[in-house]
């Protein structure tokens, strides 16, 4: 990569946005999730793999992948905050899953215990076997890199091991590559901790082999009728253009395949994963910066077609977003990536969890009649840990450095410690955001030292303004949506960023029909939404007049900065006189928007983003003739 | 009937609305009209036909009945205006005509000419002969009451002796009606002036029998496979349950059906007219008063399709919704239908002729992008004649008489003169109707006498006040929609009817899809429209918010009341930016809206009645990939 993320090791987050929901995670989801593990039997797989029995297998096939995620979870977790506790239920799950794997490194309990190791790598397609091992190479990454021990890493690496011996080019290897994409972005990972270029290498393969139409192969239909779309098998790689099928499989690959191209230096990877991060966001991305229309197949279906009630947006595809996204700004250096991840962390991703950590979205509707609600855990748990897995390791998505420069893309109160140009500098940050554009960032490095600072302008912020120890830097250079403070800086230098954060007023492309004649709420990162909680009306007979005039109001929720104004309804539910009559006057309501993150943490009911700019037609009902 | 219709003999129009455009219908429409029909070859037709030619006829099948009805209209205007040159033209025509009837009495230049008088009456599903037969006896009966000449009655009577001779139950007697009824209504007047009930009959038998598969059995259609809603022959008349088919035709049949069931008290008819009146004007009328949403058929689809750019609402249709609601009111005496009428007269109908009398509209659009235009005459010319005799006889429908009451169905400037339980009783009537809702009637009958005077209340006002000499009777019963005034009158009794006029924003059912989130503006009995050549933006990106005031703003086009007030536009014909971007602010736009009848008399361009309350989307480019 051009730039390095600053580890989240590195990070510090003390805010009051960020802070208590890493407690929540910490001390209520993290915990609750290895309960959940217990309870569901993803544990008791470990155990019956390990006994060597053939039945009793519960769950998905990709069973496994949510105990590695959970573990990753903890991992990250106990590098900032160590727990004993939790270190202790780690341990003991980990002598699991090592007792668990089969001599030759092969680990697979859905495999072993009811499938039959003889099918092993028989259906790549369907069967997650890969996906499984890349989540338990990231989880063994985390843990190394949080204790310093090798427990996990070592399954892992003797499990790589054993996948590498079985796929590639070289003689006696084969041809394939995972159904979920995962294991890709997992294999570089484990190559950066362990050095072992093969890892990489072998991530390379099934990136670049990917779209030959291997699963037609793998299950004799004719490649004239094959439709590889859902797993991004349609074309060869490096011809993709459009981003189709799975969004959590959409996304992960082409994290992984930004991964390939920084490594390998390979442009034409490079421009397919932007040309397709074009055609996401600019047509296939929901306001909140998740992904995936349909829940039919998990994934996309055509350009602007985003439905609102039956959004899917999965909450694991709003992670994918935010991973893809951050690779493209580390290997560009480009904000606009950084907008993207900024989008899907603060809406997309935080919607996935309830305020006290205890309940998840699985799908994020931008629009929801009043009957849909977080739930404490999933048949198909991927989401849970995929949210306690982020929020645990959040730091990492806030800073880069390269040899000469630290940026700086999320704004959290705290800061981070990092090494530039061969000086330790720490940024101490001071700032209210996301619910103020005010950040003040002290620059200390360990002795006077020249390096450029770049501190992102977001997307969604006109008339920025930075100064450096109270004096206005006018002509601060914006490069690829940064200021640029390039500068010999001195312990204590003072850097003070404005962000104004009016409220916005947001329209759609009239190409997404959903939205047309529509306006939705944003201030600052946040976008908002209006629950029926907060209105004197139904929200679904809510208008929003494109005239009106939104501020930011009362603080809910201990803390949440809302938006208030006014809206207008329907003065009648239903029709009533004959085909055309003098229309009734509106009715003036009251609105109260909350952070769409925050919705259905109070009384169910309904919710929207985009509210109509007129009230939505009475009712009719049908006369007789 | 229980109400008889006050002639329009009786009527006076001294108005500065009517009475212009009558003196354009005089001096301009009129004479022109004969100019053209000698100039399309109408005359010709009959020349050839008289000296027995066998070719050379020109135009539709129906051409005659263009001459009949231009002969009707100078008829009526000669009624009310004598003009000895426009009298000697028709004595001209009309002498034309007498040399063109068989001996047998039929008449009908087309057969005659170039089908063929062995295949007459062969043919009634398509040519017209009975059609044009009907506006033969309109004329006719016109004629001879506005000059006392017989000329055309006895052409007329001839032709109705030789059609009842062939058509009826008798022995020797056939089946049969019109493919395009008229000559049922027509047969009706012909009836009434002649005394001779075999006429009525003969109406009668057209009517009752439509709807037995007539056409079908003609042309040899197997009744399952026919489909005969175009000319309302799909159904046994007395089931119809909807407006179906070409929208004249439905008008002119539904016309008779309730001239016939006045006569014979025939309830079920009159039960079938009010339901398909219903389903008509609560599902498939425009806010003009127009019918006919679809050139294919020039009439009718389905319940709520009413389009507004391709709406045909043919000026003939409208002709026809007055005719017909006319009836339905003298036999009811509820104002319900002559609020229709009025609804018709005002906006459906007189958008048909331009303000100078010299172009006419055929199809009447409520919306247009700039390219339709008024004409001077048209190959099918069977609206500008129907044009020109409502014009000339349109006193005909403002007041009704019974023996014991008057009414005032219209009100303009003039008065009439009736009789009432045998005085004879003027109305001189003072209003600036329909510019201003005040209304003066001074009620002079021959010596103090005792009678109800029903003043109609519009369905279109709220807060209407009567005054008798002075003082406000808040007692005043209504009664069926009128303010009934049941007293003993003196000579000079003064009346004041306040009929409030402020500016109406209608709203459409919504089940009238091309009509949601949009308003219509009205005042008094005129809807109105925006032109491009008031607008500072082209009206097609106009939007009129919810909340928008408008008021009556200064005159245009010499005396026509436009209403003014804010309208909004996109800031930005084209969308730019991403798939999510702020909302352009909303550019205001002073909104100048004229009567729909007075749209297209200066420059031309785009026009729409239904306004959006936001602005359409912007223009958006594909993008490259």
């Amino acid at each position: 990569m051009t730039l390095q993320a600053i580890p989240f090791t590195q990070v510090q987050i003390r805010d009051a946005f960020w802070a208590p929901r890493r407690e929540a995670n910490r001390r209520i989801s993290l915990p609750l999730s290895l309960d959940k593990l217990a309870e569901a039997g993803n544990l008791r797989n470990l155990e019956l793999a390990a006994a060597g029995a053939t039945e009793g297998f519960v769950g998905p096939v990709f069973a496994d992948s949510d105990v590695y995620k959970a573990l990753e979870a903890v991992a990250y977790s106990l590098a900032t905050d160590p727990d004993p506790e939790l270190e202790r239920r780690v341990d003991e799950i980990i002598a699991q899953i090592a007792a668990a794997q089969r001599p030759d490194g092969y680990l697979n309990t859905a495999y072993q215990v009811k499938i039959g190791l003889k099918r092993r790598w028989t259906n790549l397609r369907d069967n997650h076997e890969l996906y499984c091992a890349g989540h338990l190479f990231e989880a063994a990454v985390a843990h190394f890199q949080a204790t310093g021990k090798r427990t996990l890493l070592e399954v892992a690496t003797k499990f790589a091991d054993h996948i590498d011996s079985v796929f590639g080019d070289a003689p006696g290897e084969r041809m394939g590559y995972p159904g979920h994409p995962e294991i890709e972005l997992a294999l570089v990972k484990l190559w950066r901790v362990t050095g072992e270029r093969r890892y990489f290498d072998l991530a390379r393969f099934f990136v670049v082999n990917r779209g030959r139409k291997f699963f037609a192969d793998e299950h004799g239909t004719p490649h004239e009728e094959y439709r590889g779309e859902y797993w991004q098998d349609h074309l060869p790689i490096r011809e993709h253009a459009a981003i189709v099928g799975h969004a959590v499989r959409a996304g992960y690959l082409y994290s992984a395949v930004v991964d390939v191209a920084a490594e390998t230096g390979d442009a034409e990877l490079l421009q397919m994963a932007e040309r397709v991060w074009d055609n996401t966001t600019n047509r296939r991305m929901y306001v909140t910066g998740g992904i995936g229309s349909s829940a039919h197949n998990e994934g996309f279906t055509g350009d602007y077609d985003l439905p609102n009630l039956t959004a899917y947006q999965e909450t694991c595809a709003s992670v994918a977003m935010m991973m893809w996204n951050q690779r493209l700004n580390l290997i560009t250096g480009d904000s606009k990536y950084a907008d993207i991840l900024e989008l899907a962390l603060y809406n997309g991703f935080l919607a996935g969890v309830s305020l006290d950590g205890r309940r998840y979205f699985y799908v994020n509707p931008l629009a929801s009649e009043g009957g849909h609600h977080r739930q404490e855990w999933f048949g198909c748990a991927c989401c849970p840990p995929n949210v306690t897995r982020t929020l645990a390791s959040l730091g990492g998505y806030a800073y880069a450095a390269s040899d000469r420069g630290l940026w700086v893309n999320l704004y959290i109160r705290g800061g981070a410690r990092a090494q530039v140009g061969g000086q330790n500098v720490a940024l101490d940050v001071m700032t209210e955001y996301p619910w103020d554009g005010k950040v003040q960032i002290t620059v200390t490095p360990d002795a006077e030292a020249a390096f450029a600072l770049h501190l992102r302008v977001p997307g969604w912020c006109e008339g920025a303004s930075v100064r450096v120890n109270g004096l206005l830097v006018s002509d601060a250079p914006l490069e690829k949506g940064y200021f640029v403070l390039d500068r010999a800086w001195k312990p204590g230098d003072a850097v003070e960023m404005d962000l104004p954060m009016p409220v916005r007023r947001i329209g759609a492309d009239p190409r997404v029909a959903e939205d047309r004649g529509c306006l939705a709420l944003a201030r600052g990162p946040l976008v908002y939404c209006v629950e029926d909680c907060d209105l004197d009306a139904p929200v679904a007979a809510l208008a929003l007049p494109a005239a009106a005039e939104f501020t930011a109001g009362p603080e809910l929720l201990g803390g949440i900065v809302t938006l208030v104004g006014n809206g207008e309804t329907g003065a009648e539910p239903e029709w009533r006189g004959g085909l055309y009559r003098t229309a009734a006057p509106l009715v003036p309501v009251a609105v109260t928007a909350v952070p769409y993150y925050a919705w259905d943490n109070r009384a169910p009911g309904g919710m929207r983003v985009w509210i109509p700019t007129i009230p939505p037609p009475p009712a009719t009902r049908e006369r007789g003739e």
